[in-house]
């Protein structure tokens, strides 16, 4: 396997967009990447396109990525449509990166694009509920009755929410029980990450925010309010995925991806503690010859700040139960000792599902090269992306961790 | 790139199935792949698994691939979920074989399943109906009604049908008025696939049909009739990919890749003559280090029978305006020079779209393993799927040819 690298990126910003189609969504972010990459469209000899849900929100199964791609003049070359949920975007560019490092293609595309907004809520909803088993939903709540995290909450009950809130919610109850953490800490991070979402023109919101307004925004599912939850979003994100030898031709700012891990979760792991992604970091760091001390950016899949929360942990970036001090003391902000979520992470900079991944890793990218704007953390080195998608039993269904460096 | 061999294949019979899921299907089509490569579910490194419709006839979106295989046991793999209409299986199987030959893994499995027998048959019609562009559905009959081939037929109008029997019809009147075929012809391809079929434990329709039947049978679309028309179908098809030095440890019955191309169509070529096919067939026989006269079996995408008729062409088996002769010689029977579609064919082996691909290439392996049963080809040493998926313009979206050897 040889040496790849991201040779450019490109995204919409995430929002609302009921007005605008995933062909202008994927056409906009495929422009800007090529443009941002330096080559012709010409170029590109294979696309990976993920998205999860536009069967059911729009009605277009089957041939997605060859009905985006072609208006923009993209046709003739494979083009594979990939699905993983939340991770759908991680999926295509792993599929994108292992064509290349083969020595099958010198250039492709990866390219994840997402409309999840619509006049019906509950179509939105209805299709995010896709990313369980369908015919067994019943066992996450069985599994969150049973457990002694006090049940699933009743507190946030008329809010609109998936069944992930109240998953996402049991795993904050964990935390809470047994290494401390408060619900303030959550609410850190949400302050955190909308204050750097507030520095990046891609965010779907880019208001600073009070701890005081998170703490007080509606309860989706106790302890989580709806400024620690991400948004429904639409947008597109892509990456364009070249060999050392092809990228070095139109770039001397080389981005290599250093490890690229996927897997799916396993039956019967209990909530909280030992899980997939503290099964997948050693594999990670072991491909990259690095360690949890070298990273500089990370960015991770807050769908709830809970989830960052156990990120940083299960990456090994601090210690267990320590966390909730390395939050208190900022260490995770801009100018902190890691990054985390410069974007402003899944809560403010949106999480348009098939594309949430892509749009990770163009925030590393641009940290890397040094072209992250106003939230431009100095000369980092190394990145992370953690991207994950679904639930079966009590882990995500499809899990995928990139490690990039200069 | 190293040697890649397909070590098992297993699939359900293909059929009419409203009682069974796509869990039941998934799990008997893996579990025959498992026996038949000798090798445990542990083994399995990494799934790639297609469907194209699940998530408009069943709801489950996202995660297809995890729920299915999971209740038999394989779980905590990285698992691809692969859409490319009805080339998702032929896409699935790609995928795996660039994991292996690309040093990444040694043992990974391809997975197609697909129900579409709904007792709502309009649903079945509108899923398959999304494998064009569905909001340039009107552009296909603009293209037929602009031809000067008799637009689109009215003659079948009264039968249930989508948008590509009349692209097929469109098609079939091409070769009829530009080298002489009759619409005989393509009922003598019916009536071959049909005794093929009676073969075939795991073809949907085993009766013996005459020309007069074929003939005779409902009009779908001019000249088609129904008994040259594909089925809907459900089925489940699996295949076992591997490097050759795992492979040997299981079996001498080696059964190489030695050609895999992948292509999407492109815009405004003409419909017939110089098109997808051709312009791929030519890289597929490079890649193998063969050509057309090495072909002994041969398992094409005869969603009509139109379309198996063109490809004798486009495949360089026979010449142009020379398959009619091939047909009336009977050529491509089971004994003949070149056997085609010695299952039975999609016609009357059955189409489930996601199962399709890897229905043709578990046919290929059985032959060349010389395991096919009453259809046995006389010691076939080379074998070539081609399978294609969704119109755009007037090309398929998506199309995949293999060549297999001993």
């Amino acid at each position: 396997m040889r040496e790849v690298v991201v040779l450019g990126v490109g995204m919409t910003r995430f929002g609302k967009f009921l007005e605008r189609s995933l062909k202008d969504l994927s056409g906009e972010a495929v422009r800007d990447t090529l443009e941002h990459a330096g080559i012709d469209k010409k170029h590109i000899q294979a696309a990976y396109v993920s998205n999860s849900m536009a069967g059911l929100m729009t009605g277009q199964e089957s041939i997605r990525g060859q009905v985006w791609l072609r208006p923009i003049g993209i046709e003739g070359i494979p083009i594979f449509n990939v699905e993983n949920a939340c991770a759908s975007a991680s999926s295509a560019f792993h599929l994108g990166w292992m064509s290349v490092a083969s020595g099958l293609y010198d250039c492709v595309l990866a390219l994840g694009a997402e409309k999840l907004y619509d006049k019906d809520k509950v179509k939105s909803f209805m299709a995010l509920g896709t990313a369980v088993d369908i015919e067994e939903v019943h066992k996450i709540v069985e599994m969150i009755e049973k457990s002694d995290l006090g049940g699933v909450s009743t507190e946030g009950s008329g809010v609109n929410r998936s069944i992930f809130m109240d998953f996402y919610a049991a795993l904050a109850r964990y935390y809470m029980k047994e290494y401390g953490a408060q619900p303030e800490h959550f609410g850190k991070l949400s302050v955190k990450n909308h204050y750097n979402g507030s520095l990046n023109p891609h965010a779907q919101y880019r208001e600073v925010v009070t701890l005081k307004e998170v703490m007080d925004s509606p309860m989706v599912s106790y302890p989580l309010t709806r400024l620690m939850c991400a948004p429904i979003s639409d947008g597109a994100a892509a990456a364009i995925i070249a060999s050392e030898d092809f990228a070095r031709a139109y770039t001397d700012k080389l981005v290599y991806v250093a490890a690229t891990v996927n897997q799916s979760g396993i039956s019967d792991v209990p909530l909280g503690g030992e899980g997939i992604v503290r099964r997948m970091v050693p594999l990670a760091y072991e491909q990259a010859g690095l360690g949890p001390g070298d990273l500089d950016v990370v960015e991770v899949h807050d769908a709830t700040s809970i989830s960052e929360y156990a990120f940083m942990e299960d990456l090994g970036v601090c210690g267990p139960g320590e966390a909730k001090d390395w939050i208190d003391k900022g260490w995770t902000e801009i100018g902190g000792k890691v990054a985390f979520n410069t974007s402003g992470g899944l809560v403010t900079k949106g999480h348009p599902v098939g594309a949430t991944g892509l749009g990770m890793i163009a925030e590393i990218v641009w940290q890397l090269r040094g072209e992250a704007g106003k939230r431009q953390v100095e000369n980092p080195r190394v990145g992370l992306t953690l991207n994950g998608g679904g639930v079966l039993g009590t882990e995500p269904a499809a899990m995928s961790i990139h490690i990039f460096k200069k």
